[in-house]
């Protein structure tokens, strides 16, 4: 009888089953390194039915199943633990239908998120869903972790941007849930269960996806506020005046702008005299609309009430993209001066200011001169809300206090009615942590779903639950 | 010990709870009188916790539950079959919370859909679910049957619409999932197999509702096309030069439109020379913008083309009136006009003027002077695809054709990757037409779940599944 790598090899091809350490390991590690498994063997099937027949012989022999996209996770839910196949997508990456009257997409997992851009470009649409590591990332894992990114504001998760999906099931049988269609009350919505179960509960091998109207025109600003009310309130303020057209605003503390202009070279102050707190504002209108001038009249009515300080409306596209390049290398900036303890959370965009006073205050009173880095897509409710190392500490001492600083964070954001984990999942990360948060009542209901469609336990073990 | 009625009544006060004939008819048919059961008794708790008792108390005696809104359901998803109890909702219609910063609304299932705009106008918010029945259907039923109505095209179903809920589940847990947060990825989402599961895995007892901008400015038209492909291709026009402007677009045909102007007294056809099909085209927009003009600019340019043949753009409240009601009031024109067999169908928007063609010739053909009336939300793919009996005809006889009819019609919507239940849900009316169409993967999947969440069966027995 065959070894279960012999007969996988059977299915996919030998160049395509990988056993050998060194083929293995990238792998069995996440990209920020933080989680190193072993494989049995990585498998790199080319087409769903390939999945599934994996998934299949993976069963019939008992072993777990690892779904792995680009890998680009921060959680550890794509890496396995002890002796799982992994099941990378990343052969299926045909796009498999564009459908422009119906406004969808039909694309297999392994696609990256950039190649689904440029498919829905080549139709002259928008797939809005937009996030750091998209050229790598794939969209099979952005739906396995309902991924969120910086156009949440306006277009949703990618949950919300996903009308079908395709999907392996534990026992090995394709379901075939491809509808492209905006309404359909049929019964149970299994494709929302999917969404976001980070592969624990079936293997994603395509979806259909909703495609937009591509913006003709956007605007772009940096506003200087006083603290995060006032970035709320002029939140606030922008959607009453300009509603929809408001596509992200995004939130940045004095403390994570300093790393950048001071990690990242050739960033630059937008304003003067070091504000405390600015917003990152885009707008943005399919319709060709002059947004610089009602935005401008926004801010410059703020600026009258007090409720903005300073501000600049980028005026050419390098300057657009300058002001994003500030938003979007502050992870990068962070990373470069040390180590860090990080929060993905969530609250209800009434309770931001609340959360970052009280944090901050109690962050501040248990541990003497830490640097806390917030900024994040305060739109949405979601800070990433980080805390840097003091120059003074060595690296071991700060790390040890990662569970003390989580505890407070996590207790507070609870508190207040959040998540300690907007966008990234729980993975192998937080799926102790989410037990101290979720009521025995959801839990129990989790399981009983995990146990209801995999009952033996072979999809994915180890992460959410 | 006390009879179940005698426990009910302890726990919700006598005269809440229902049992002779009289009182509890209204409770066991419904509206349309296609389903007449009979219930042990109606309970009408005040509070999330009689509920939560009720149930308990139910699954203690091993009697069946049927959760029950408004009453609007075209399915038969809210009444009882034999013996169940009655759960109604209408008691929990309390406004819980208005967060305007957040964009939420938190309100209790038996809140009236047009409550529920009232609270959400109060805020200077749109909460934008719309649908005939919103004067007595409730929140509770809208989410429980995924609710769809006339502005899905701009906001989604009520599936997109909700946040959070608080549910009642079938050993009289409560779990509170009434979280305000636009992105919370810690785990499988719980909400989503709730809403649309029509009252067969918990009861809705709360939810919390999304708030967005309101329109400052519409324009509507009504414009005369050759066929269904041409009312596609301007939609599609009409998006690629307006974008996320047009928030409704509803097909007539003839015949529909024909039924109004006969039926319903004071209408009055818009444009002259009795154009076969029909589009009622709404845009609007959050700020003062003339959205007249661009929608003049894409109807002129579709009449030089010769895709529209004729057009008119409200120039008056009063007009935009009289041109909604001539698309509202075909349900009404048709019930005058005598009996009739319906199909609340969907189909990928591209698939609309094939499924059209085949569908007309093959009825025509099967049954000689049938009459078929065709409206529906084409923006959405969903069509209410009906027939009207021949007035030659006798109502026994027409109606004996329902379920050849109902074949030739179901069986080209799968043929075409539709749906059959676009808006209404299965209720008792489509839960075994279902089983021709759904995969027997997919069933097992549904049938796992309602395992896993209701093992005794307790919940709405008799619907979806």
């Amino acid at each position: 009888m065959p070894s279960l790598p012999e007969a996988l090899a059977a299915i996919v091809g030998a160049p395509h089953v990988l056993s050998a350490a060194a083929d293995t390991a990238p792998y069995c590690t996440d990209w920020r390194g933080r989680y190193v498994g072993s494989a049995l063997c990585v498998v790199r099937p080319g087409s769903t039915a390939e999945v599934a027949a994996v998934v299949k012989a993976c069963a019939a022999a008992g072993v777990a199943v690892v779904p792995q996209g680009g890998n680009t996770g921060l959680c550890g839910g794509a890496t396995p633990t002890q002796g799982e196949v992994v099941v990378s997508l990343v052969r299926l990456n045909r796009i498999r239908a564009i459908d422009s009257a119906n406004n969808t997409l039909t694309v297999e997992a392994g696609c990256t998120l950039a190649a689904v851009h440029e498919a829905a470009a080549s139709a002259g649409r928008l797939f809005p869903l937009s996030l750091a590591a998209e050229g790598t990332a794939t969209i099979g894992g952005n739906l396995s972790t309902n991924a969120g990114g910086v156009q949440v504001l306006r277009y949703g998760n990618a949950r919300e941007l996903c009308l079908g999906l395709e999907v392996v099931l534990p026992d090995g049988q394709v379901w075939d849930g491809l509808r492209g269609l905006r309404k359909d009350n049929t019964g149970y919505d299994m494709k929302h269960l999917f969404i976001g179960a980070e592969g624990t509960l079936g293997l994603i091998t395509a979806a259909v996806l909703k495609l937009f109207s591509r913006p003709r025109q956007t605007a772009t600003a940096w506003a200087a506020v006083a603290d995060p009310a006032a970035a709320v309130a002029l939140l606030t303020r922008l959607r009453e005046h300009i509603g929809g057209r408001v596509t992200a605003f995004e939130l940045v503390a004095r403390p994570a702008l300093d790393l950048v202009l001071k990690n990242v070279p050739g960033s630059r102050d937008p304003l003067a005299g070091r504000p405390p707190w600015q917003v990152l504002i885009e707008l943005s209108d399919t319709m060709d609309f002059d947004l610089a001038a009602p935005l401008e009249v926004v801010l410059a009515a703020a600026m009258e009430d007090g409720a903005v300080s300073d501000a600049v409306v980028a005026q050419s596209d390098a300057q657009v993209r300058a002001l994003w390049a500030l938003r979007e290398n502050i992870s990068e900036a962070q990373k470069i001066e040390g180590v860090s303890i990080k929060h993905d959370i969530s609250l209800p965009v009434s309770r931001i200011a609340e959360f970052i006073a009280r944090a901050d205050a109690a962050l501040e009173a248990a541990f003497p001169h830490v640097r806390i880095v917030c900024f994040g897509h305060v739109g949405d409710g979601n800070l990433h809300y980080n805390q840097s190392k003091p120059a003074a500490q060595d690296n071991v001492a700060f790390i040890a206090q990662t569970d003390a600083v989580n505890r407070l964070v996590h207790d507070l954001v609870h508190e207040l009615g959040g998540s300690i984990s907007a966008e990234h999942g729980l993975g192998q990360l937080k799926r102790t942590e989410i037990l101290r948060y979720k009521s025995a009542t959801e839990m129990e209901m989790m399981r009983a779903i995990k146990q209801a469609l995999d009952p033996r336990g072979l999809m994915n073990p180890g992460k959410v639950l």
